[in-house]
């Protein structure tokens, strides 16, 4: 990405997190809002704001006034899922820091997660030009709406043997790609664009979304881990049935096959040659490969989508230099 | 009530739970979906939509095609409500059946919740007068954050030993009181009403609401079982610190205050001392006519304020018979 590109998406994104940490309030009681300031304040990439800001800038709202409540929304009700999803989980920690169910209980990480909720759709409020809330209260209902639905079926497939690729991709689709189609596409809307042009910047973040996951759980086997900074084969050691194991499953012999399930079933103490095997039969079929391809089709269709819309082709431009970055670097 | 009013409060919650029901989807996936139909087919007296459409009525929505909409929002989100604090409670039962997290699991729980509240706005989004939008959404954010609030201080009033009778107000203000006010606003919204009539709908419902809850607590201890088909003394055996805790510790002198603290810091397996004391002690004091007077000073100022706004008189009529059938009734 150019180096005034980098520079002005920093400056976005600086916009934005100073305008997130004055939402923080000393309000009571201190047990609902400390843990939403707390989330909030662990940090992040801030994609899915950026890129929101990025829409409205593209249609025209330069000063970011309909575009900045959207982008606050975004984020909280993308942390709101973040809280929910780690009580689910039960997981101790997020960001490096103790999760809030950890740091407080898990009823005040349930209590504080359905006030963000509120205060997403809250954000939508604050729009100086009301005549964009009702497209923007239907475009976040059916997000929000998709976001529940992946979050379950990734749940349901946990304990099902028989997920389809199809099912997979449906499922990732609705847990990640969606809200980032939805930040664009609200962005887009809070700035006044049209419906179309709305809905072909829905198209370019869902695919985008959908690109990026592929990508993610690419480096997570084939990546170097001193690029990603996360331990390679993370995905494997966990057993977790990715696009890699599904796809590998579909095209290995039956020997090799049942051989990828066993270690599938196993969770040895020392994972090294687990991670070394399972990588040399996804390797043996060409998985590097064909998600690399899928991966490619999807940003191919993404940029399609993106030449479609209208709107200022400056910011298209930083739009789809943000894109082409993460999708090196994402981690 | 007059059987005519009867009758046509019976018609309007008819006309509610077939919107209800009507509602209930086969859609994917079921672990998602099936626990909301569950929950909102559990019954109960619906009287938050009931009061959403009668509001609606008063001003001029006959057909009722804005108001349903909210009567909808309203009563799943008061579901959902009840979902998350049975979690937190961890309550086996809800109205006699078992519990969403009982019969699923917590996690099941958490996630139907969150998409119910997600679907409340939806509903609202359902109005076919876009116009309204606006308003709605930012009382439902109003209403919807109290309701979080008053679960809060609910929470955090159970271990602290020094709660204010006005503090103990502001908590069931926020937590039943608020939802009940917001029904008969958004209601008087939906329809096209002035913000001072809903301003005034509003107060009518919130002090309507503090009016109920002290009726309730009344009942609870002084109230005949017959009547109300609770186990009488109910409260004092949970120990539950209520207005007439809270007003006779404020008024009992030192030695007997001391002995309702003692009874209030036991569990007897056989409390049937217990609750005739502590009824002694309250009645010593004049609870159960000071309950009765602050009760009837709320609902006063209650009236006021439905007097003051404008709308049908005949719905008003409605209304204020439907509160007074109410007040005598509660359970």
């Amino acid at each position: 990405m150019p180096s005034s590109h980098h520079q002005q998406i920093a400056q976005l994104r600086d916009r934005f997190t100073d305008r997130l940490h004055a939402t923080f309030t000393d309000k009571q009681p201190r047990g609902l809002y400390a843990p939403i300031d707390y989330i909030l304040n662990l940090g992040g990439k801030r994609i899915r704001p950026v890129v929101a800001l990025l829409a409205a800038g593209m249609f025209g709202d330069k000063e970011l006034s309909n575009g900045m409540p959207v982008a606050l929304a975004v984020e909280v009700f993308h942390n709101f899922t973040l809280l929910h999803d780690d009580i689910m989980d039960d997981s101790p920690l997020r960001r490096g820091r103790a999760t809030v169910h950890e740091k407080w209980d898990v009823n005040t990480g349930i209590l504080s997660g359905d006030l963000m909720l509120i205060q997403a759709y809250q954000h939508l409020c604050d729009c100086p030009d009301k005549n964009v809330l009702p497209a923007l209260l239907c475009s976040f209902n059916r997000i929000a709406t998709g976001v529940c639905e992946g979050q379950q079926y990734d749940v349901d497939f946990e304990v099902r043997g028989d997920v389809t690729i199809a099912e997979y991709l449906k499922m990732i689709e609705l847990k990640t790609a969606v809200l980032l189609g939805g930040a664009l596409e609200m962005g887009a809307l809070a700035a006044g664009a049209s419906r179309e042009d709305a809905d072909h910047l829905y198209a370019f973040g869902r695919l985008t979304g959908l690109a990026f996951q592929l990508q993610d759980d690419l480096l997570d086997t084939f990546g170097d881990s001193a690029d990603t900074g996360k331990l390679r084969g993370n995905d494997i050691i966990r057993n977790k049935k990715t696009f890699l194991y599904l796809k590998a499953i579909e095209l290995l012999g039956l020997e090799r096959r049942e051989e990828l399930n066993r270690w599938f079933s196993e969770s040895p103490a020392d994972p090294a040659e687990k991670v070394v095997r399972v990588t040399e039969l996804m390797t043996s079929v060409g998985i590097p490969e064909a998600v690399a391809k899928l991966r490619d089709e999807f940003q191919a269709e993404a940029y399609a989508h993106l030449d479609a819309a209208g709107g200022d082709p400056e910011v298209k431009a930083l739009l789809r230099n943000l894109t082409e970055g993460l999708l090196q670097r994402i981690s």
